[in-house]
């Protein structure tokens, strides 16, 4: 039943609390953080799509990484996100999660010019070979532009620190193609994305999931994760029903962000932060809040908290 | 004949001339620029699509923006792309673009998440308001995911400081509605970026192109400038076929920086600089490059030269 | 027997490894540390004098502090020098120290532009008031040119967050007065710098000492510090005769840097870190090298490994 | 009566004038430097001594840089020191200085741990040879802890780079002996940092003078420059009565920044900008400004506007 791989369960994609423009909430963090873990969450993962990475400034990006392991400590791993379009400020990020302890980098293509497999390839082979911590291959196609071929992904079985994937693309077509990668790197964590997909993951031999909900309700995905890896049919159904319900606050606004707003709004909601965004973007407004609320009080507290 | 406007005529887009990852080829862009002014071109934007702009890190950027205007002095205006995902990055190359003497900034929508037309005007009016150096709109829906709706631009008007258009949208209804806002702001300048149509958008009203094609044949499309600005057609018809047969370097690479490769590659072919691009992509190979060096060898000396 | 103070012991004021120019070697550290750990020190201060702080760029000093953070863990405080000719530098140190999870930062006067009291006063208070972390006062009047004056401290108890001095001027007769300030600070860690005055420090009621020889030799200085404050006489004396013919290694080279050359080379002598100073200084060379050693050989291994 | 050599005739050490902590008065900044240019200086020296370089961050001295070569123009050259403790912040100094187009970088000695004069040497030869700019050197003893020895610079004087030395010590003696130089460098420029001792210093063979006062009033020391290339005894009496009367503004303070105060002070009478300092240092309060324009009002409009 233990995982033997090294990141599984659920791994929050972190919100980044914020206490004006480029101005990290420190406290927010650190509720935010006590929040998750006491959760039972089995790690975080800083600076990503969820938390507004490419929207930070470098300095922020940086505060964040080293706040987030300080405060965390040697509860559960940290991840950081240090996708960018430009190689080199990748490359000082990364010396940075080493430097402050970080668990683990992790890497989507370069997002303003698309590239082509075989210069991702190289982009990643360059890359890793660079970088003193272990990779996470991060697939997001619908903000990269960009997708992991699946012979993209085998080509680079060969990089020993390349220790997983995170796949946000949302087809599981194509996560089954990921999961058959075992066969050349057993070792290798694969884990989901879309929140709405995590059991089902699981059951086709997913190691969790890196799920924007979980900022919120840590122990719902916790307890769901559990209920997938020993494969409880009603409990799971249980769950499931709970994590749908919830889907509908991702349905209130607009735009790529609105899934943000959304987690940023139903973590004001409970108290954790402010439901502020990066720049350019606004949080929710008063009736948006409102509507998320008003999705939060149709869940079951025994199930979600 | 004399366009009143802050900003008319070619306008470059500059290639950035490396030496090794993320170092600039002082000497190379020392070539190109003078290349170009002598050529008589109307002034250059640096940091910009073709520029590699997020391929850079942020140092690179500010010191291509320094040793543009060094080299350059006062002979012709030297227009700055900010583009960046973070806000506060944007600013701090404003800055620094107006403390080394550039006379504009160029600034499309944030890139990685796609903002709606609200919170684009909210992003564009904040930033203007910090920025201490007039801002030209740049509208390149490719490679950003979001336009520059007509409408919004209309609600920008407002704004002294911006004082025009770049659009590489390549779609020249819009290009006629941009310039109907003329009415609004008859100082606007509004560029347009593919090269093909730089003489059908003078005769819409335009202003000018910022063509990626000027970094190699500057002299090309100051001649089809000043014969679309007097409607010289059998001019403009001769001087139309011979940038309808460079177009064939565009052809040869794939994806997005196909653009960019031919143009480093023709201007490797010219002895202006290596036709490195910056990481992650390269430069064309030498198959490749023969290539773009038999479709130079099509044109004809007299006019491109 | 139990001291309540903050901070007390053998705080070495570490030097930095490096592997090269501006580069910090990682390696080196966590031998270093692990050394001095396992030595039973109390505590590490980084990027003081010892560590040549002034002469490291900013982004290595902020590795400095990170990895000793991250290799450290919470086996002993971590005390980082933030002292810089411009405050706002001094601020960002700070800031990032707190991030990564530093104990206190240690702060002497600016040491261009020589301060007079009431100016030094007043930028201690803005300082302190702006910075996260407990704040350690450090009197180097040596390299600083301005003494800390004993009215000075004394107006500066008013800070609460100022938690004690660490005192490398060399005069026990201020060391004592600073002792006297404990009359409205009974809180306050008093250190000496000095390692030949550790034990007489003790004996006048002082908290420990931060010197550069336990880097080396931690063990000799932790057995020095229990003995001081037992006031165990014959260990007492055993020990200062080891200190004693321990100093000749810093009457080797010349000028202030001779002290980090020779704890460099002792411990480069010790197989700790290569014996190179950061730009513009150099390590010892052979010959010295070899006196070093032969200084080190003169010890007895008892009382000091 | 022409001067052959680089770098000559009255180069005032530019005050930094400043609008908040750590930001620059812009405005001030081009008041002051038409103030200067228009005076009739040969070149303006930012980010010295009494630039109060050492107390500005980095990005602060950078955006002094650029905007001074911005506001200048090709008018006067720009010179700019880059004198840290850290060589790698001096060489990025450096960089950026050659990126906007200074004309000379002006080096002291690293300042908190002195060198010895080997290492001087070495340091010096080190970081000429990776920059790009020509190189004055700048003796400052009483802030650098550290004099150029003759023999030094007799040793430096085989870097074609170092095209000569700015001598702040005070000393006629040691300055005769760096004039003997150019047996050696016949193209060295010699500028002497003590106002009073201009005519004097020129009188031995000097180029100039780097000289605090000439911020206030550039045309005094523009004037006694000339007469004294001349030799015009009588005229160089009557500014010399002038200069020396001036100088009873230095004596108002006390500390090495005294000098500085007072020449804020000064500027603020003039209306050239805000009398304040860098932190940690306050500027003149206003019992000490009334004084400074007291000494300004015995002046001779005449010889000193």
């Amino acid at each position: 039943m233990s995982n033997p791989r090294r990141f599984h369960g659920i791994i929050p994609p972190l919100i980044t609390p914020l206490a004006g423009p480029d101005t990290l909430d420190v406290d927010g963090l650190e509720r935010l953080l006590e929040h998750v873990v006491d959760g039972g969450v089995h790690g975080v993962f800083v600076v990503g799509t969820t938390g507004e990475g490419p929207s930070l400034s470098h300095a922020l990006q940086r505060q964040v990484v080293s706040r987030t392991r300080r405060i965390v400590g040697d509860r559960v791993p940290v991840l950081v996100g240090i996708t960018d379009t430009s190689c080199e400020e990748s490359l000082a990020l990364a010396a940075h999660s080493a430097d402050v302890g970080a668990d683990a980098i992790v890497l989507a293509p370069p997002y303003y010019f698309p590239a082509g497999q075989t210069e991702l390839t190289q982009y990643v082979r360059r890359l890793v070979d660079q970088v003193e911590l272990p990779v996470m291959l991060y697939n997001m196609p619908s903000l990269t532009k960009v997708t992991f071929d699946i012979d993209t992904l085998a080509s680079l079985a060969d990089r020993e620190s390349i220790v997983g994937v995170k796949d946000s693309g949302g087809d599981l077509d194509y996560y089954r193609h990921v999961i058959a990668l075992r066969e050349q790197r057993p070792d290798w964590s694969i884990l989901i994305g879309p929140e709405h997909l995590l059991a089902e993951s699981v059951a086709l031999g997913g190691d969790g999931g890196v799920n924007g909900g979980a900022n919120v309700f840590p122990k719902l995905f916790a307890r769901m994760y559990d209920a997938a890896v020993v494969g409880d049919a009603a409990r799971i159904a249980a769950l499931q029903e709970q994590i749908d319900k919830l889907q509908a606050i991702y349905e209130i606004g607009k735009y790529a962000s609105k899934y943000i707003k959304a987690t940023k709004s139903a973590a004001a909601v409970r108290g954790l932060c402010r439901p502020d965004l990066a720049e350019p973007f606004n949080g929710f407004a008063q009736p948006e809040q409102d509507r998320v609320a008003a999705v939060l009080d149709t869940l079951d507290p025994e199930l979600v908290s």
